[in-house]
């Protein structure tokens, strides 16, 4: 599936709206840099997390985590697209990518070339990428 | 707070009741050991999670700590309690304590001398510590 | 063992030495919050670590795994102590207890009870506990 | 730099052979897939590490990390090049690519588009990436 085809079957502003609600909810006292996320699930469901920081910084969980693992819970074995915002305190100005471990939790649950990765400033504003255009090459279930 | 007035001021068995009823989701395909937790908030709301394994094993998070991020992302920053249930191939015959990193991430929304963890077999057959039992002399946010 | 006679057969303050001479590599750039660990394996053998920050917080690591990872890459499979020093900019003025992950990570590689963690402020300053002491009750390979 | 430069400034044979001999302390009772890796750091010191994995599959930690920490624990801050070789049972029949969290975390140490990933079978079968390659559009200190 192409990006143009995937900005037309997924709601790409919807998600991004959805993100920046979850927003407020970040808990990052020691980095100050709070992050938002929105993923849609196959089933049509959106999960939404935030940044969960610790004392202890390698505790922590980032916003993508928190809603693949959320999205699991409730049974989702799936991922159509996830929508990310983030930014120092809580001010989106640029696009934030996912971090490497991200990347890798969602690689779980999707074919990476058909997973959407919407890094946003604004509804209006947004990138589409895929997980297989952020993390190639990637390690999965299948070498086990 | 002892653990006696705690038994009597949480409903434990419900708890336990939740946890287990979120054990069908536990996505754990490469250890088959399945784990599911409730939390319950100050607020009185409840959480769970389950155990969500990654091939890359250390992007793995466990019930406990899927419960606790979903919580933080409702916007809860106090916990009260948390029941964890657990057992290889989702069979639960013995108390599954909680690991080191969950005890750590427990620890950032709470006191340790009040947050009550429940290992439980069946609503009926349970045992109830603190937190402050399970990682006495804890890192927390007052290091920093 | 008791410990007792943990801190006759150890000898504990070289082993802080080791940990403190390590302090200085510490890369901590987020927290500026310094941790080192001098770790003796059974062989005899002493392996140190000091906490390794990343950008995304969850990627970090602290200087007791990584005394662990260490070990373990270099062979060893049984532990026998570990000694911690720690402090914001490296000032080190109070004992540093290991957090909740570190004491996951050394519970693989001994007999809880058998441990001795040493947290230190210097060689002649400092408390032994047992990792049974820090980690009660706690999840092992044996649950697997 | 190109990768062709990269081939003929790094001895990648040399590399992909430290790994190979470190991969005999691989810990990992639990997946039994045996990853070493071996980095060279910008002062022309190698480090190795092994995968070590734990009860608790979230505090393992791969090959990758290990080395990294390591040669961060003995003053290293510039990364050159990572030779990794990985297989099921500690036999190497297929590249084995870093997971994400190991992509994060060489992240810290270089700039990506001039750090050596070097995936391989044998001394003579490798493969040269970038991490830009495998870790476009990173996230890293200049975010925070």
């Amino acid at each position: 599936m192409d990006k143009e085809q995937m900005s037309r079957d997924i709601d790409c502003p919807a998600l991004v709206s959805r993100a920046l609600s979850a927003l407020k909810n970040s808990y990052a006292p020691y980095s100050g840099f709070h992050v938002a996320a929105a993923l849609l699930a196959e089933s049509g469901e959106v999960y939404t997390g935030v940044n969960v920081e610790n004392a202890s910084y390698s505790a922590s969980i980032c916003a993508e985590r928190n809603a693949a693992a959320h999205a699991a819970a409730c049974g989702e074995r799936r991922f159509t697209a996830v929508a990310i915002v983030g930014g120092a305190g809580g001010r989106i100005t640029a696009y934030c990518p996912p971090c490497g471990i991200c990347r890798q939790v969602l690689r779980e649950f999707c074919d990476p070339s058909e997973l959407a990765v919407i890094t946003a400033v604004s509804p209006e504003d947004y990138r589409v990428q895929t997980l297989a255009d952020l993390l190639p090459d990637s390690f999965g279930p299948e070498y086990l």
